[in-house]
């Protein structure tokens, strides 16, 4: 079994558990962008998120708030990313919980905004509501 | 009211409206980073992930899954900005949905890795834990 979270999950490598259930397990982050820099999984494997059953899903964003008040951090972000070219560095589903406690430290944005063709945007509304 | 989140829930601002039930609504983001980049937003009006009860985000990720099985994405990022310096621009808590289709367009991702003290880890593990 090569998936490192896997081997997580079952006790085969060591990790900092912040919370266990049948479902989901959260640990520290062992090369963190701040303090508190958490991830949250799900148990069941799966490279990306359209991968892991909604059920499998229901509890993530609860242990994150837990995790979150734990920390007693005030700006955050969640992310969870899927692919190489979107940062995604392993192939098991994971959030990330990261601390934002100033400019320097945890997660650094860049948001290059597009002008929004509104004619553009309804009729891809329109194509995308019809795959749904 | 000025919350335009709590707006566009009430049907006062238009909307690309992708996705609606009792608690959840999707829409595309009017400012996208890339084709496709929609918000999923529980209706309960909170500003930070911790402030909204964990039974108004249970749809959350069974949605963002939806919209991105629906656009075809391999590479996206799943957002959720808290507080103005981690890039929230809109207090109403959003999850971003944006498709990373190539280096240029979508979110740009800065990650200043610090170097973990294993020892300094494990004493903050267990002061969270105790928290939690």
């Amino acid at each position: 079994m090569a998936c490192i979270f896997c081997r997580i999950i079952k006790g085969e490598i060591p990790s900092f558990k912040l919370f266990e259930s049948e479902k989901t397990l959260a640990f520290l982050d062992i090369g963190p962008l701040s303090k508190g820099h958490s991830l949250i999984i799900p148990k069941h494997h799966g490279a990306k998120l359209t991968d892991i059953p909604d059920d499998q899903l229901l509890e993530v964003l609860a242990v994150t708030k837990k995790i979150a008040t734990a920390t007693g951090a005030t700006d955050y972000n969640i992310l969870q990313n899927n692919g190489r070219i979107a940062h995604q560095m392993v192939d098991h589903v994971h959030f990330h919980f990261i601390p934002k406690p100033n400019e320097e430290e945890g997660l650094q944005i860049g948001w290059p905004t597009k002008e929004a063709d509104k004619g553009a945007l309804a009729t891809y509304l329109e194509e995308l509501k019809a795959k749904m």
